[in-house]
């Protein structure tokens, strides 16, 4: 880990220092993915099973995983297991029903009644990946919301086999389609369809380098699908005062930088003690990891920054704009209306960021790589769109016909003028 | 218009014909595009001036306008229309005041509290198309959410010279940073910046093709810009029976074929005496029209359904999902919570499209071209970002702890794990 004194930075140094690496070369992947989809668009199920051999070397008896298998997983996991999805289930099940929007239904002047109303993204395809261990907390954070806004068709894709953790949280979440799919073919066969996978309007959940590219290129064709958000390497921001414990802060770092050698760690904090005491908690913790050379590498290009103040600190905050953004302060809750751009905020010593990628009810499916300053923690929003509805009485009409009118004149559009004069003529003749 | 009875049509034949025609060649541009970018990143005000003496056939005095000539805009304009966009400016002001989020605070189980909390985008930069008619009622649509919002910085670009309605509706919206620039080099000085105007963080606004393609290429550079939404041909579907007055919706066609010669206008009812006389009285009513050249070409390719019946006639809207979705039926609030894949709705005899476009509250910025299946029409929410935060107590974490334990365990995440069990080791001390 780098230490720095922002003070001693100039501007473009500070900015520089916190630029996020470049995402490494896109040409490749760019036509390798495309080559995937146009596979699966042409040849449907059987290019799915080609690809699903030659990528990840087994041939699934079946693309759908059946709801016998489904149901199986159940008695093949342990009752600590359960009960564990169960209440990580719960809480987020709590966080994300609280998110139901209120109807919405205001009359603007006399007569002008108008209404925001939210229905469900219709089909929906979540995307589960793969690799040295399953991720079923995934599952949660993408199947939850599916159920709770009410969307018709939940398809789930993951590479087989699939863990028995993600079944089971996949059967938690009533989602019945479940197909052993992984990568670019997952992508492409829920955006486009085939004869097994229905095809979806949106498409969520993280991936490798190529199913983030299959993700780009299917939401850039209309015939495709929308995406939940674009993605980049996970990150963590600590800001830290003299009150925190450098233990806690360096497990916090080290729970990022344990996650991909591309992950970014930052801690920000007034205090040069404690900039020491956490580099050198780190280096001991880092020891014992399973995946210490993953986070070895994540932590080579991380920094420790001491500031002048907690104010300045804020501040390098929200100029980074992390993904998820952790405070150990003496009242962190008073900097909370200070900070800005980030996904997941974490209050205090005794909220970890590991409570909110698993069970403390909140999504952990974040906007990062700066997207944080455009982008929303993934929500029930996200699986629902909003529609307005006007409706306007006689009166109401009446009311606003000059307005309407007059605008339209100046834009030069005689029939939307037209759409109202015809009615309010015939108002009159009606009162006549 | 073509008149066509839904049940006499094949699956195929029903599907193809609701089909969107094809955005045409992308290719020349994509490659134009990309130009224009990359001139305007190099070349910065410099380009930007000689992009708009090559396109716009000007070169202003200065990029940005200055705040006297916003103001004298006012003096220029008729009492009668300051009046009208004074009224356009409260009724959408008061309909997007209401979209506020309330606070969510919840306890997902004892002792762990999660929150959503809302933050403006910081820096929103709005782009008004020229051409033949001035557009301030778009001005209206992205400033006034994005002031509600809250936005710190709010930049508008439009093609030189700029209509004084447009500035006038501008300083209404309370927008200071005015240029005049037009197209894709608008687009490219808002995602990056130049000498003169702000970078900002998302683009909003419509546009021709090149502004739309420049939009989408800035939106796949995560050093560019996000952007509000696909976009696509405006389009309208009335569904009417025969309760519904032929005049009235076919003034209501007309205003959306004059709109451009791409427009989409479909007319899905059960009555066949009402479709007839719909054909006759749009065959009538284009005579007299300025843009009567346009609304023709649109017309060419619009679609009159003859359906079995209301239910119907939703499905097929449903199907189609409307930008603009006119409803013209005996009790047309029946049919609202069937309704779904529409931008806005028009719900009675009384509430022409136009009223929507300009003056009622809410939105004309609106998902067309299917994207009404996953896109919302525009808000508040589009000028915002939602957070979560967490805080978790001594014992809220010792509740929680075996859950986040064993799901980390699960994902073989040690450093996840003991980012806990680190904090649950010292409460075990201190209770000691």
């Amino acid at each position: 880990m780098r230490t720095v004194v922002w003070r001693s930075l100039s501007q473009s140094q500070q900015e520089s220092i916190l630029e996020r690496p470049a995402i490494a070369d896109g040409a490749n992947i760019t036509a390798a993915v495309s080559s995937v989809i146009e596979q699966v668009r042409q040849g449907g199920d059987s290019a799915v099973l080609a690809l699903t051999e030659k990528f990840d070397r087994v041939r699934p008896d079946s693309i759908r995983v059946s709801s016998d298998e489904i149901d199986a997983a159940s008695g093949r996991l342990s009752a600590k297991m359960k009960q564990a999805l169960e209440q990580a289930y719960a809480n987020i099940s709590t966080f994300h029903k609280a998110q139901k929007p209120q109807p919405l239904k205001v009359e603007t002047q006399p007569g002008v009644v108008c209404e925001q109303v939210t229905r469900p993204i219709n089909k929906v395809g979540l995307y589960i990946p793969g690799g040295s261990a399953p991720l079923p907390s995934t599952v949660l954070m993408l199947g939850v919301p599916a159920q709770i806004a009410g969307c018709r068709k939940v398809v789930l894709c993951s590479p087989p086999p699939i863990a028995d953790e993600i079944l089971y949280v996949a059967k938690l979440c009533k989602i019945d389609e479940v197909y052993n799919i992984g990568g670019g073919q997952a992508v492409a066969a829920m955006a486009y369809g085939t004869e097994s996978v229905a095809k979806v309007d949106k498409i969520f959940g993280p991936g490798n380098a190529y199913v983030t590219e299959a993700k780009r290129q299917v939401s850039n064709d209309f015939r495709g699908a929308a995406i939940d958000m674009p993605a980049g390497p996970s990150e963590v921001l600590v800001i830290a005062d003299d009150s925190a414990d450098p233990e806690f802060i360096a497990a916090d770092l080290l729970s990022q930088a344990e996650h991909g050698p591309d992950s970014q760690v930052v801690l920000v904090t007034p205090s040069a003690v404690l900039a020491d005491q956490v580099t050198e908690a780190v280096r001991n913790q880092l020891k014992d990891l399973s995946r210490a050379e993953i986070a070895e590498k994540a932590l080579g290009s991380s920094l420790v920054i001491i500031a002048d103040s907690l104010t300045q600190c804020v501040s390098i905050s929200n100029y980074y704009g992390p993904e998820h953004l952790i405070v150990q302060t003496k009242n962190p809750r008073e900097l909370l209306s200070l900070l800005d751009n980030a996904g997941s905020i974490f209050l205090g010593d005794w909220s970890p960021e590991s409570v909110g990628d698993y069970a403390s009810g909140t999504n952990h499916v974040l906007p990062t790589y700066g997207y944080t300053k455009t982008h929303s923690s993934l929500g029930l929003a996200d699986f629902s769109k909003r529609m307005t509805v006007q409706e306007l009485s006689k009166q109401g009409l009446e009311l606003l016909a000059p307005t309407v009118v007059t605008m339209a004149e100046a834009e030069g559009l005689d029939a939307h003028k037209r759409a109202v004069t015809i009615r309010v003529e015939k108002l009159m003749q009606e009162q006549k």
